[in-house]
């Protein structure tokens, strides 16, 4: 098959590769219906995370079961499915809890820019949709597997409820995506911070009722302004970095809450700063597997359409031209097709 | 009056002080009932913070209304009033959310080891009981005003629900508070770390159901041998320095709730190790006036009884007996009787 591998930064290449195959009881194959390029494969794409060695690489997939293993039950050849890039056995005490995502059997998906995928965990992790669902809806569920359950994690985490003010920190994907979360979780004010009029547009249209182009404490004082003074209901922190994570804390009101999944690179919180501000704060790799079933409803119903993030869409043999698009920011977002 | 003042580390005296006055028409000032030595206290005794010029200090209260500013209306001399340690207007957007704590008009306390005391924001701050406790209620009353308080907030901040396993880090009078808090919230597991026997004593009929002797790693592991190996819960991390703020967010289980009240000094909190332990963390100066009608309340009925944690009662004049006791960890917490 043909598959994505990193080599080195800058350095992504579509190149043939052993097919995939059942190695575990648990395990499935699948065949990729479409794949894509995430914001946090830019790490190591742009020399910030190592590249150790040359190894496959995406971790975003929705596609039809091809084979299972002797233990998965649940699941037959030809279904639709929809996993995340985290994969559970959605049975162990974090499962339970709702934690798929510290599944005591976690394994994180890495080979998914390609014609086929062996998903671990396949029982627990891949939710199969009721038929074949159209092709145009394939980008929305690709959306959800990862982008989409992420910003929905980012907006439960920071407690959005009805009648409140959100603000979203960075206008990724994943930002876009959780300002979809805050809207249909009842937010009334959706606050995106952002400076590029095409991600502007596309927040306003998910249902941002304010842009803020300012940044750093500039970007704090906006936001003051435009919450009588006190700060934000919840802030969702979708970028990683210390100024983020900084702008994301001041924004708050006290009481309020940050939900941070931007991967942290170089955070750490001031102890004294944290207590004396009243913020809660929770982040982590999303749960993705807790939300699948009723973000799956929500996009095949037509209530939200996570799949405009994606704004180009590629051969899969044209992974790397996604990744440069995305690193320039010449788009949000790179749908790969097998 | 009379009236403590701390000149440097280790050199508290009681004086003669000017008797306080209505300075503002929404103050109030009361005739202390009693008042005692906090562990917060300690941190300038012990030099750890700067004692810059000599001043009164002492921030929990209880007592009886003396006189008050024109302003305040829903109170007259001679009631008995239970406060807090941070003064609240409770009209603010902050105290109409619940963070009285973070009023937009707080005043910290900091003259209340005296005989009387000026209090700003009377009106919003003071809590009256119905008709004058039995002196018997007194300890416990004071303790609501701070210790039980905040011991309250971290049970709160930790998330602490009916049938959870929570562990209480630290075993001051503010930990063995938040053991009562976590048993009337309803943790059917209450894990105190603590070394001392006569705290572990308290704890236990306080409700701890476990006791744990070992700190940092060990400490983290035995916690995880009595959860299932997945860890606990709520941990309410009340002492503040950065080997027990790790310890807290270590024994939590993924997804669980850190509840900090020990006013940090030195700590940072790695934001990647937070990230992927997918921990909620909340902390912060208490809104003990959001509790105090119910912890009052509970307090006059003989439910809880949190002066339990005096275990030195002293007059105002040895003041300075109180704050060594409490230093070399012969008395939990010192009342002072002026």
């Amino acid at each position: 098959m043909r598959g994505a591998v990193i080599h080195a930064p800058g350095d992504v290449r579509v190149e043939d590769l052993d097919d995939p195959s059942i190695l575990k009881p648990t395990d499935a194959v699948i065949r990729t219906a479409v794949t894509c390029v995430c914001g946090s494969d830019l790490w190591p794409w742009r020399g910030l995370d190592a590249v150790e060695r040359a190894g496959p690489i995406g971790h975003e997939y929705v596609g039809f079961v091809e084979e299972v293993g002797a233990e998965v039950t649940g699941l037959r050849p030809g279904q639709f499915v929809v996993g995340s890039f985290a994969t559970s056995d959605n049975t162990c005490a974090n499962c339970r809890a709702g934690w798929q995502s510290h599944c005591l059997d976690r394994e994180f998906m890495s080979s998914c820019q390609a014609e086929y995928v062996r998903i671990p965990n396949a029982q627990g992790t891949l939710v199969a949709t009721d038929g074949v669902p159209g092709e145009e809806f394939w980008p929305g569920l690709l959306a959800v597997s990862d982008v989409m359950g992420t910003g929905w994690y980012a907006a439960d985490a920071a407690e959005v409820r009805p009648g409140s003010t959100a603000v979203v920190v960075g206008d990724g994907a994943v930002g876009l995506c959780a300002v979809i979360a805050a809207k249909e979780r009842g937010a009334e004010r959706i606050i995106a911070m952002s400076r590029h009029a095409s991600r502007q547009r596309l927040a306003r249209e998910f249902g941002a009722t304010d842009v803020v182009t300012e940044r750093g404490e500039a970007g704090v004082a906006r936001i003051k302004e435009l919450t009588g003074g006190i700060g934000a209901d919840s802030v969702l922190e979708c970028v990683g970095t210390a100024e983020s994570m900084q702008q994301a804390l001041r924004s708050t009101r006290p009481g309020g809450n940050v939900g941070f999944v931007g991967v942290p690179h170089g955070v750490a919180v001031d102890g004294q700063e944290l207590f004396f501000s009243h913020v809660g704060l929770r982040g982590g790799p999303a749960p993705v597997r807790r939300y699948l079933p009723d973000l799956i409803d929500r996009v095949l119903t037509g209530r939200i359409d996570p799949g405009r993030v994606f704004d180009l869409s590629l051969p899969l043999e044209r992974a790397a031209d996604g990744y440069r698009a995305m690193d320039e920011r010449r788009a949000v977002k790179a749908l790969l097709r097998p």
